[in-house]
């Protein structure tokens, strides 16, 4: 147990209430600065991305826009249709344009995916993002595979093909690496999934956070972006959010049929990025650019490689298997995860989320994501002292008892 | 008929191309700075936005986000969810927080509403913007009220309301001021068709254009937001980017029942608005910002007036009635639109809207945008001179016939 001062309650209260509020996701970090004046915030450690790849995108922007005046433009003039966006990164993806559906965000294509196309059943592994079954539309049936604490959250390719074959749903999810946990599985295991699953008709893999994945020591970008002509069900949702840090801007694509593209195109998301995605989607696509962030793309992964490596050192806690920018985080037992979390923000105004709301999890967890390196040896001390004084705190308290 | 040289019929052809491209929009200013890269495009009367609330928009922006550092923030983090953004502009639009729908665009708004609650049969006054009837779903009946060229395309109000009568349809749509004819059906005429069809489920009015549109000579907004409590069945579509300019942030609202956006809320839209559009909806939502608006608001109309009633003096054109920034023209017999247009900006700079692909209207016809005073006497001169130009050809032609 923590214990906290009244003034800390009262923040505690607080920060439980904006927790609620926020639904199935956490209250921004306005939010918080805003409701929580007394509290400063150092490092946002709830927050997924690569800050090198912001710091990078930020010297372009600036080089490129501000400095040129050109900012105007971007607010001013209508963006590009969608379609000329999706054309400005078939060769960057070596994907068919008529492939590409740009979206406002991943959350817009998982939306539009599941709203336009889930039409019967879906399954979702779970622990999951919970947009995907909280969007289903009513009278789809959600069936949730429950993936198991003994094997770390990590997906049992076999067991699930079996469990898709003998429950014939019409669409399937699968994020690879999964949030809130980071578990991967492999490229050949999901080609493994859509060989056996074909009468599935949307195979639905986000990719958000595949750009910190890797499956040998060149740490080489994975995807499956180059298997959708192959398989005619495969649907690949991307987030630009967490490998560039830009969730300001709300940029994503999806890689799908160009019928579902087509079908979506014919009756709406005309205009739906705005003059700062366009100019994003330009430059990620451009090979000056694509040839940096590759650099800070994999100094990212070593860091994150060595942040878990000692934060898996840290007694007390368990620090579960990841190939995200994120570990989940299992406390000690008597720890309540909402406690620690609100420990961490007052005292040391490191801001984690909580994994309460999660479905599918059992016992006290947070996430934590991987920062810049000054930041994660912050992280990691902070997370220490903390758990000394909870668990001397702890023996206190059963000796009073 | 108007004739070019070799040179200009390849541009003629190339922007013919471009908006075959763009459906039934015009490319945007980019597209054409990009493929036609030996026209000069001085004047964007394509735009159908108040440049002088661009001009304090980006004075609050580069104070308040540029020169300290804010934008950053802007681009990196979450920007709030709908809900919370929605309560920022409740006090000052006086309508209560829960009927607010945030939208990336107003065309987000529609495609949301019109896809949602649009379920049997929807009756649209033509010519309008296409996009109301383009995203009705598949299985739903369009009806088209064909407003007349007698009546100056005006809506007859009468005639509308028995008509709707005899159809029967779950949602009507009224676009206010109606685009691409500017013309303008009062506050009390729209009531009256409120409270004459309380059967219609939806009835969609845009206000768009609202902020051009007045009474009296007080020039006080007009707009039935304030309705909505009273008619359950109004739903208010209003887009930023034509009183603002600010197309590029894809900033817009819907008014409607709870109920509708709780629908909407409780299947997606979460994090729709991205940082930009949040601070711009903190801003418009700020006395001192509104107080200052509404001084570049009114200029910008008693402008516009000027603007309609020096056209109107132009010889051999037709202007129709409009309470919006823009007008529509018919161009005298013998003249296309399309190369009408094509002089326009290939001799003088100036893009403006082709209207051959609106639906309801017979004739040649354009569309022309009200800009600052300095560019409309420049639109003016450039107007009559390209009508002299293509008079006397046509003189010409006739003689050599």
């Amino acid at each position: 147990m923590i214990n906290f001062t009244p003034a800390e309650r009262q923040i505690v209260l607080q920060l439980e209430r904006l927790k609620r509020q926020a639904g199935s996701h956490s209250p921004s970090i306005f939010t918080l600065r805003q409701k929580l004046a007394d509290v400063d915030i150092k490092v946002d450690a709830c927050f997924l991305s690569n800050p090198y790849a912001t710091e990078l995108f930020i010297e372009y922007f600036n080089r490129e826009i501000l400095e040129t005046g050109r900012m105007r433009d971007l607010m001013e003039c209508y963006p590009s249709q969608n379609r000329v966006i999706a054309e400005t990164l078939a060769d960057f993806l070596r994907v068919d344009r008529r492939r590409i559906f740009i979206g406002n965000g991943a959350i817009e294509i998982i939306q539009a995916v599941i709203h336009n196309f889930a039409r019967r059943k879906v399954i979702i592994n779970i622990p999951t993002f919970s947009s995907y079954y909280e969007y289903v539309k009513p009278g789809v049936e959600v069936v949730f595979n429950l993936l198991k604490k003994e094997d770390h959250y990590e997906l049992d390719v076999d067991e699930y093909i079996s469990m898709v074959k003998s429950h014939q749903p019409d669409t399937i999810v699968l994020i690879n690496p999964n949030n809130p946990n980071g578990a991967y599985t492999k490229v050949s295991a999901i080609q493994r999934i859509l060989e056996e699953l074909p009468f599935v008709e949307q195979v639905i893999v986000d990719e958000s956070f595949i750009h910190f994945a890797y499956e040998d020591e060149s740490y080489g970008l994975m995807s499956l972006s180059h298997l959708a002509s192959r398989y005619p069900n495969l649907v690949v949702v991307k987030s630009m959010s967490k490998d560039f840090g830009v969730a300001g801007i709300r940029a994503g694509y999806g890689i799908m049929s160009p019928d579902r593209v087509e079908t979506l195109l014919a009756n709406g998301y005309l205009w739906n990025s705005n003059g700062l995605a366009e100019y994003f989607f330009r430059l990620y696509a451009r090979e000056d650019f694509a040839r940096r962030y590759e650099e800070v793309r994999i100094k990212y992964i070593l860091e994150n490689l060595q942040f878990i490596s000692r934060l898996k050192q840290v007694e007390g806690i368990k620090v579960y298997p990841s190939m995200a920018n994120f570990v989940l985080i299992e406390l000690p037992a008597g720890i309540r995860s909402a406690d620690f979390v609100a420990k961490l923000l007052i005292t040391y105004g490191i801001y984690v989320r909580v994994c309460d709301d999660k479905i599918g999890l059992e016992g006290q967890f947070i996430r934590l994501a991987s920062r810049s390196s000054i930041e994660n040896d912050y992280i990691l001390q902070s997370i220490s002292a903390c758990l000394d004084f909870s668990l001397v705190k702890e023996l206190e308290n059963e000796q009073v008892d």
